[in-house]
């Protein structure tokens, strides 16, 4: 007897899994949770019903999280990852030895319980000892701790659920007052095809925060439409001004120094929904 | 009743839509033939059980094949596009007026017939005065039309049934042979995810006959893992090499100018892959 999984990832079009095994499914405080073995993909954290990483494709999200800002940030010592409970994006930022101390706030305990049991390669680094694991509110988190970060990392779900307030215009505020002066902050905002109103609505409310404010890209494939945005706000280094040349080549599988200024060029229906 | 048609895009996983009515459905002397209208997408033809195309997002494949080239080379008068039946590309290729006339062979005569019953918006071109239509054999017209092109495209399905000898070696010697000495070839070499082999093997093929040879990539929602590549063998002018300020805006939704550099700064997996 096969077994699939369909994730509707809008109401008339899905992806479809061969699924191996259920290893988890509960409900937690915050979200429905549970992590199932795919025969394409490995293993698979899903929230709400919806897929948050594979162990094949999980390094593209992670990398282009962490790795832009912290390329473009000259030193980003302190760094706070609001979500991200599998720990895939604390992974990467543990790759930059600039990095002394990195926080992660997630405010759902079990995400991070299960993924160190289930998804070992992917959260190994949660025990890292630069790294402080906070089982607790994000939006709390960076209204108690003012210019205290060079770079904040937002790795949310999608605005349902326990997300929601980590897509409003006072959460973009008070991340800006918990950095540093010089500080940078990026958020994962979902795909131009078919949640283009929220890539725009994003984008206005950072660029009335940050003086600058960039957009990029990327393919992940068990993401509706393959394509992901991801938005930055600085309040004084430019992505795009960084010398690429200058960026060390780490043990990555998608971002590199030549993708660095190529994934903010980005398709003309993706530049057109910026201008709105 | 909701109908609903999955694509296996792999063994073990697949895309599935909700389709509001079929419209065609026949196994023609080549390949089995459908087009089917989604909710999701639009109106959708299937080859084999596979989406070629897709009303809502067909516009990327078709600009990607075309203009990269046709932005590459300086005068490019006479173009072969070899398959692509759909006519994406010759309404794409129209856009350029430096093109005297365009060749579009497709084995299979089905294919352009019902595109242009049921797909006016992406065939329409295919009845311009600069547009010559040849069901036929592709292979064959290029070993009887020796220094005759400035660009062939390779519009084909998968390296299955028909589409088999357009992924061979001889296949782009014949393609070379069929170019002006400053000539240039484009295909679409599927994605980088399920199909490495492939990519990696027409990489090798093409640089043994072309001395440029490039890889780009596009995101393509209804194709497996929504990340696709085409390869580049140019005779003389290097894609790379483009001075972007004077490519003209042309009336496009996914390439621009600003894009034609990037999309050939590759993820590392498909650098890696084009290194073996």
């Amino acid at each position: 007897m096969e077994l699939w999984f369909t994730e509707k990832q809008t109401e008339h079009y899905g992806i479809t899994f061969n699924i191996k095994e259920t290893l988890v499914v509960e409900q937690t405080d915050f979200q429905h949770l549970a992590i199932v073995d795919t025969v394409e993909f490995g293993r698979m954290l899903l929230l709400d019903g919806m897929v948050m990483t594979t162990v094949r494709d999980e390094f593209v999200y992670h990398e282009m999280v962490a790795h832009p800002a912290l390329f473009t940030h000259p030193n980003p010592e302190h760094v706070l990852v609001v979500g991200g409970g599998d720990g895939g994006v604390i992974r990467e930022v543990m790759k930059h030895p600039k990095v002394k101390k990195a926080v992660l706030v997630d405010i759902d305990g079990k995400v991070i319980e299960y993924s160190k049991k289930f998804l070992p390669e992917i959260a190994g680094e949660l025990d890292n000892t630069r790294v402080e694991v906070i089982v607790g509110d994000g939006y709390m988190h960076i209204h108690e701790h003012k210019q205290a970060y060079d770079v904040i990392m937002v790795d949310s779900t999608e605005p349902v659920g326990p997300a929601v307030e980590l897509f409003t215009k006072g959460f973009y505020q008070g991340i800006s007052e918990a950095l540093k002066e010089d500080g940078i902050f990026v958020a994962q905002t979902d795909n131009p095809w078919f949640k283009a109103d929220l890539i725009r609505s994003v984008h206005r409310d950072v660029k009335e925060i940050f003086p600058i404010t960039r957009v990029y890209g990327a393919n992940i494939p068990t993401y509706p439409s393959g394509l992901w945005t991801f938005t930055m706000g600085s309040k004084k280094y430019d992505p795009l001004a960084v010398d690429e040349s200058a960026i060390a080549e780490l043990n990555t599988k998608y971002y590199s120094p030549r993708l660095h200024k190529a994934a903010f060029a980005l398709p003309k229906l993706v530049e057109e929904l910026l201008q709105d």
